[in-house]
C-alpha cells in the first residue's frame, strides 16, 4: 500500500478470483467455465470485428441491445450490457444502495457482494441460509433493504422457486431486488418477464457460462426503463465504452445461435446428473444443483483433502475456507470425459481414505 | 431517473462521448481514431483468442504486463492494464483522491476528469489555462492536490515540456500527479522513465490512438510498485477480469509490432503538418498540436458554422459548446485523402463566408 492510498479503501479486502493456472492437461473445474467453445457465429463475428478495432465500439451498444432485447422479450431500453456481470452488479450497488439504503444478501452466496458493498461504503446484512443451504423466503419479506439474490445460488447450486422470488419482490416495493441469474440457463426459471410487473426488479445475467464467453466479458442487466436509465447514468460517468467491439459482436453471434447454447446446456445438465449420481455412490452429499457446478462434501474425507488430492491428480476444483462450508468443494460440470476423470479420481481418493 | 436512484448520484452529469454515427462514407474526424487498421499481429492474436473464449481471461494479465513492462523499460508490477484508459483514470481518482485530498486539473482538458471527480464525491479545482491555451506551470507548484495533467493536452493539442512536468511532480511530493499521455506517441515526450525517480507519479496511456485499438478498449497505468498495488486493490474490488482475452491478445500483438505503430504515427505527424499549414492559409488559427488532432478556429467563420457546414459535406468533427472554445473545432488527423477532403471542404466553407 502506498502512503497516498485513500483511507476510503485502505480496509478493502478485494475479491479473490478462482485460480487461472496455465498448466498443460489440467482438468479445470474451478471457475465454472464451459467445456465447449463459443458458438461458431460468436467467433466469426468477433473475428470480423477485430478487423476494425481502430474505431471505438458503439457506446450505446445499440445493435447488441436490440438483439438481446428481442431474445429476452423486452425493449432495448430495458437492457444494459456491461463488461461482465460483475460490472452490472457493481453499478447496481452504486445506483440502488447507499448509507440510507443498505444491502442484504445471503451469508453463502457470490463472494463479490460484500466486496462491492465495502467498495461503495454500503452497510449490509448477511442473511444466513437454512441448514440445508436453501434461502428462507420469510427472511426476505418486507425487509426494506436492497436485496441481492443469486438464483440459482452459488456456491450451493440451489434454486429458489420463482414464486418465492416474486413474493420477495412484491413484498419490498420500495427497495430494488436484484436477481443475479448467472446460472439460470442450467435449469433455473428466469424472472426477466417480471420486470414489466415490478419496477423494483433488476435481473442480471452473463454470457460467461451457458454461452461459453467467460473470456469475452459480457454481462447485462434487465429492468424497467427508469432503472436502466439510472444504471446508464453510472455507466456514462464511469466507462462509456465499457464493452469492446469484439465482445459486442460475439454476443450478437451467440444470441443468433441460441440452439447451440440450448444444446450445450442440455449436455451439461446430463453430465451433472450423471456425475452427481456417481458421487453420491461414493459417499458424497451433493446438493440439488440447477447450475453448471456441483457442491459436494464427502461423509468422511475433508473438503481440503478432496481438493488437494484432486489437484495432485491434475483436477482443479474450488475450495472455500469459510467455516460453514469448509468440507465442501464446488466442482464445475464439464464434458463427460472430464466428469469421468473426476469420478475416477474421487473413487481413488475416497477409497484410500476409508482404509 | 427511478425513485430508487441513490442521492449520491442524482446530480451527476455523465460524460458525453463523441458521436458514433453509422453513416456510410462519412469522414469521421470527431473521436481521434486512427485511420489505420490495427497491426496484423494484433488482429491475428485477437482472432486466435476468440477460439477459446470459454475460458476466463487471466485476471493478473501476466503475459500482457510482461510484454508491456519490457516495452516501457519497467517491471511487470509497475504496470496495470485496464478496460480502456478511462478505467485507469477512474481507479486513480478513487485511489488517490478523497474529501481530504481534492483533485486539480486544467479548465480545458479531458472532459471526463470532472465527471470522475463528481462520481467519486471528490472536490476539485479547475485551473485556467493561459490565454494561449498553455498550462502555466507555476499554477501547479506546491498545491498539495492530486493533479491530473493530460500531456499533450486535449482538446488543445499542446505539449507541456517534460522538464515542467517533472518540476510539478517534484514540487508536490505528498500528492500523486497523474500524467495522462493518451496522445504522447504523436510527438510528446513520455514521463514513464520518471516513475523510478518519483513515487508520486502515475502515467496513463492508451492503445486507442497510436495503436489503432479504440474498439478493443485497452489502457494502462505505469507507476511505482506501491501505487500499482493500490490500483490493483481497486481493480480486484471492482472487476478482476476487467480486460477480456481478445483485447489482451491484441495488445500483445500490437506491442510486438512496434514498427507498424511508429510508421503510422509518423504518417499522422506528416498529415498533421500538411493539414495545419493548409488551414492556416485559409485563415484558421491552429494550435501547435503534438497529438493526432488539430484544434482550430477561423478568423471570421464561427466554430458552429464550421462544424455544421463540414457535417453537411459528410465530414464529422468535434465541436464544444464551452464559452472559451466555442469558436474552435477539434479535428482528428486522418489519412492524407481525408485531410485533403477536409481542406477542400474548409476552403469552400471559408470562401463562402467571406463573400
Amino acid at each position: 500500500m502506498s502512503r497516498f492510498f485513500s483511507t476510503d479503501y485502505r480496509a478493502l479486502t478485494p475479491y479473490t478470483p478462482g485460480e487461472q493456472p496455465r498448466i498443460q492437461n489440467l482438468i479445470k473445474l474451478n471457475t465454472n467455465e464451459s467445456p465447449f467453445p463459443p458458438s461458431p457465429k460468436a467467433k466469426e463475428y468477433a473475428k470480423a470485428a477485430a478487423e476494425n478495432l481502430q474505431l471505438y465500439s458503439d457506446p450505446t451498444a445499440k445493435r447488441l441491445h436490440e438483439v438481446l432485447a428481442a431474445h429476452l422479450g423486452v425493449k432495448p431500453d430495458e437492457v444494459l450490457a456491461t463488461n461482465g456481470s460483475d460490472e452490472i452488479l457493481n453499478f447496481a450497488f452504486m445506483a440502488f444502495c447507499d448509507k440510507e439504503h443498505p444491502a442484504a444478501f445471503a451469508d453463502l452466496t457470490y463472494g463479490f457482494y460484500p466486496v462491492f458493498a465495502d467498495l461503495n461504503g454500503i452497510p449490509y446484512t448477511e442473511i444466513p441460509l437454512s441448514e440445508d443451504f436453501t434461502i428462507r423466503k420469510s427472511d426476505y419479506l418486507r425487509i426494506n433493504k436492497t436485496i441481492f439474490i443469486a438464483n440459482p445460488n452459488a456456491p450451493t447450486g440451489i434454486l429458489l422457486p420463482k414464486r418465492d422470488v416474486e413474493e420477495i419482490i412484491a413484498s419490498n416495493p420500495d427497495s430494488v431486488v436484484v436477481v443475479d441469474e448467472a446460472y439460470v440457463d442450467f435449469g433455473g426459471e428466469s424472472c426477466v418477464d417480471l420486470i414489466h410487473k415490478y419496477d423494483n426488479l433488476l435481473v442480471t445475467q452473463t454470457f460467461s457460462k451457458s454461452r461459453s464467453m467467460a473470456g469475452a466479458r459480457l454481462g447485462f442487466g434487465v429492468g424497467c426503463k427508469s432503472l436502466i436509465a439510472d444504471l446508464n447514468t453510472i455507466k456514462y460517468s464511469t466507462n462509456p465504452y465499457n464493452v469492446n467491439a469484439m465482445t459486442m459482436a460475439a454476443g450478437i453471434g451467440a444470441l443468433e445461435d441460441e440452439e447451440y447454447t440450448r444444446a450445450n446446456c442440455q449436455t451439461i445438465i446430463e453430465n451433472r446428473t450423471w456425475a452427481a449420481d456417481e458421487m453420491r455412490k461414493l459417499g458424497f452429499f451433493v446438493t440439488d444443483s440447477k447450475t453448471n457446478f456441483l457442491f459436494a462434501k464427502h461423509e468422511t474425507v475433508s473438503g481440503e483433502t478432496v481438493y488437494s488430492e484432486l489437484r495432485a491428480r491434475g483436477i482443479l476444483v474450488r475450495h472455500f475456507t469459510l467455516e460453514r462450508i469448509r468440507d465442501f468443494n464446488r466442482i464445475t460440470v464439464g464434458s463427460r470425459a472430464q466428469m469421468e476423470a473426476l469420478v475416477g479420481a474421487l473413487a481413488e481418493i475416497t477409497k484410500g481414505a476409508a482404509q
